[in-house]
């Protein structure tokens, strides 16, 4: 294992601790996928807190931090637009990469901070700053590199979405919902960021110069929030085949008129807005609930492709951050001691470094664990359905289901039973007890069964 | 723009052909988003191709073409096991870097070629081998680089899932819709690697090696396709709440039981199986239809996420070849002429070269173009309606929908009307038009609406 690579995390809250809990928690993954030993030497804390590792130094001067000659990476989860951007300057400027959650700092002062660190030869890092854990940022700016983008819509604030899922589930009004998502702490104390879109539309403004290549933009974005939604329309719209779901969207309009087709003056340019939106219920999009985040991009000659997961919360945005860091692992690793190019540090092929793959024995099939689906025919007697269910008891086999249909063949009935997960080879027994009672009459048809829970 | 990054296509079928289109369509893009000159220099094909830039080399020595010193990048799409391996042994040799989208030659020969390309210091990328355009490698290697993944499920066969789609959406029979799906060409003549699951096996095996970091295993894992479903079980599974997917799975399992918890006695190790699964309707997974791809990954601490898009096509199979063609370029122009590093080629911070981007101006709200969902209370008069579509009509407005609830209040009833995308000035006086009706008694309610298509 060569040089360590140090990590300073500024500021200690929800997501600093976040990115200190996914280091304890997978330092064996990180050692294994970037052959590099990963650790945080220092963190900008205006506190002392005694439930940090003894070997990290505390810092409460956050500009020192951001400048120490122990630390390679600085990671700003501060929040706001002041001391953070100014740790975030002072750190590139002692030559520091720098990797940030801060979607309002990035939004409102981005072609500033990108054009300083290009100016220091250094990157800062964002992956975090746009539906939280969902590689959106990597996705766009790398995996659709070869596509032109043509539109993005993305459901990009996860209390809007958890508000509008449950007025629709729920037939709860507006305001109801707000106050449940403060009590839950989805919602700030004051939810206006949240509701009125202006969170959205940092978002968005990120997304839009990724996809089409332009400055950041975010005074320029529409903005509509939420507050104006009732649940008749809600209603309506689901009437009408329609779910009301709050988006960013991005379109490049390439001329006159395209997107309309009735011969409207349409004008060539980008749209940037954010506001509810009818799309139909059968979407994907539509069914992306609660608090998660998606973004479909369309782009060509790709098509439409759909990214969904947790856009906040602690563990999805230290995955971000996290991702970032073993991204700049890759950068910093590529320099010995000598600041020589060592050529060595690409993206390892099956992802972990080839002396790291390890030989976790892959199960045989009768060692799986599932659950099933499993269609018995049998006389139409009424002690068959006892007899099945004790020999799925005597294995220890859990019922989960049970569907009885009526006969479909003179005197026989299907029986549809859903099971527990439970070990192949104890279903196996069960099958072949089943299969020898005198009143089945077939083989049983079995088909495996995941909740993806 | 600094030296020109020289590609070699070997095989000039569908996916070849894709590439070149691409390249055609794209090439303002991936210069604007590399900072580098694109070319195709040489391609390998048997048989002469007249409808080809004629600056391109046609080489029917597919092994010259691979070990040409006029190519910096081979991009083999010639598919099978045999040459396909040959080419790409040798332009390993010869200090190239490869793309390749061939799935059954990786996940059957990939320990050998990855370990040859190690020792040659060059990269062998494969994104378009899984999931087609989806950028699913790279979201793995990368996007989840800080999680523990615990497992992944996915709908790795476009014409399996075709086929179950049309089998549950239109009640129709495996084998009848198998012939469809030849007839439009999603399965091919021998159609046995798609529906008896040896095509999704292939990607599982490359997706868990990348997953858990374990040597590629396709020979382990356990196959089951979908030629034994039957429209009986499809149905018994709706009824119950389930629909029936062809999935490959590849499951961590810790510790003894642990997947089970009725005390049977599992062993350690990784699930690798692909197998007709029942899972819960409402779970995006079960709503991803037709030939498209998806991809869930359970990881720590992200939780659950979601890729989805077209696992096949030429577009698609083009667009992950590409991505993969623009990380090498990264690659390839880290180093000047002289092989020393110049540190300069990193991932532009958005997404495009900073002097590329443009000044596409964004649109003001005015001149946005969107479909609406439009809510108007008039008194109940036989007249109403007719007012307000011919001032709709006479904007240029079409109706795409009219739903007329009965009056709620007294004498006044709710018209909801959903039209076509139109430029938002000729809305704003449609609006202003039909408020100023004496038959309307409130404001207007829109709502935007898109159709995602």
């Amino acid at each position: 294992m060569s040089k360590s690579i140090k990590l300073a995390i500024l500021g200690l809250g929800t997501v600093g601790t976040g990115v200190i809990n996914l280091i304890n928690d997978n330092l064996d993954e990180l050692k294994r996928r970037s052959g590099r030993d990963i650790v945080i030497t220092e963190v900008g804390t205006r506190r002392q807190r005694d439930d940090i590792d003894a070997t990290i130094v505390q810092n409460s001067d956050l500009m020192a931090t951001a400048a120490s000659d122990n630390v390679d990476i600085v990671i700003e989860v501060i929040g706001g637009t002041t001391l953070a951007k100014d740790v975030i300057m002072h750190a590139i400027k002692h030559g520091k990469h720098v990797v940030t959650a801060n979607k309002a700092l990035l939004a409102e002062h981005g072609n500033e901070i990108f054009a300083f660190a290009e100016a220091h030869n250094v990157h800062v890092a964002y992956e975090a700053a746009v539906a939280g854990g969902i590689p959106i940022i990597k996705v766009m700016r790398e995996g659709l590199a070869a596509n032109k983008i043509e539109w993005l819509a993305g459901i990009i604030n996860g209390t809007g979405n958890f508000i509008m899922t449950e007025m629709r589930d729920k037939g709860r009004p507006f305001a109801d919902v707000l106050s449940e998502a403060q009590a839950l702490g989805y919602a700030e104390a004051d939810p206006t960021f949240d509701v009125e879109g202006i969170d959205a539309a940092h978002k968005l403004a990120l997304l839009a110069s990724i996809a089409f290549g332009i400055p950041l933009q975010f005074d320029k974005v529409y903005c509509e929030g939420i507050t104006g939604i009732t649940l008749q329309d809600v209603n309506y719209a689901e009437e009408l085949g329609y779910r009301i779901k709050h988006l960013g969207f991005a379109v490049r309009r390439e001329d006159n008129g395209s997107g309309d087709g009735q011969g409207n003056n349409g004008a060539a340019g980008i749209e940037l807005r954010v506001h509810p939106t009818l799309i139909p219920q059968n979407a994907l999009l539509a069914n992306v609930n609660g608090v998660k985040n998606a973004v479909l991009v369309n782009s060509h000659p790709l098509g439409q492709t759909l990214y969904c997961g947790d856009g906040a919360g602690a563990g999805a945005t230290a995955s971000a951050v996290m991702a970032d860091v073993m991204d700049l692992v890759r950068v910093l690793g590529s320099k010995d001691s000598n600041n020589e190019s060592t050529n060595g540090h690409h993206v390892p092929h099956l992802a972990f470094i080839p002396e790291q793959l390890s030989d976790t024995p892959i199960l045989r099939a009768e060692q799986m664990i599932t659950g099933y689906y499993l269609r018995v025919h049998a006389h139409d007697n009424p002690g068959v359905l006892a007899d099945i269910t004790r020999i799925l008891s005597d294995a220890g086999i859990n019922i989960d289901a049970i569907l009885q249909k009526p006969a479909h063949k003179l005197g026989q009935v299907p029986v549809i039973i859903l099971t527990l997960p439970v070990v192949e080879s104890q279903m196996n027994l069960a099958i072949e007890k089943i299969e020898k009672l005198d009143t089945i009459t077939d083989k049983v048809v079995r088909i495996r069964l995941d909740e993806l829970a």
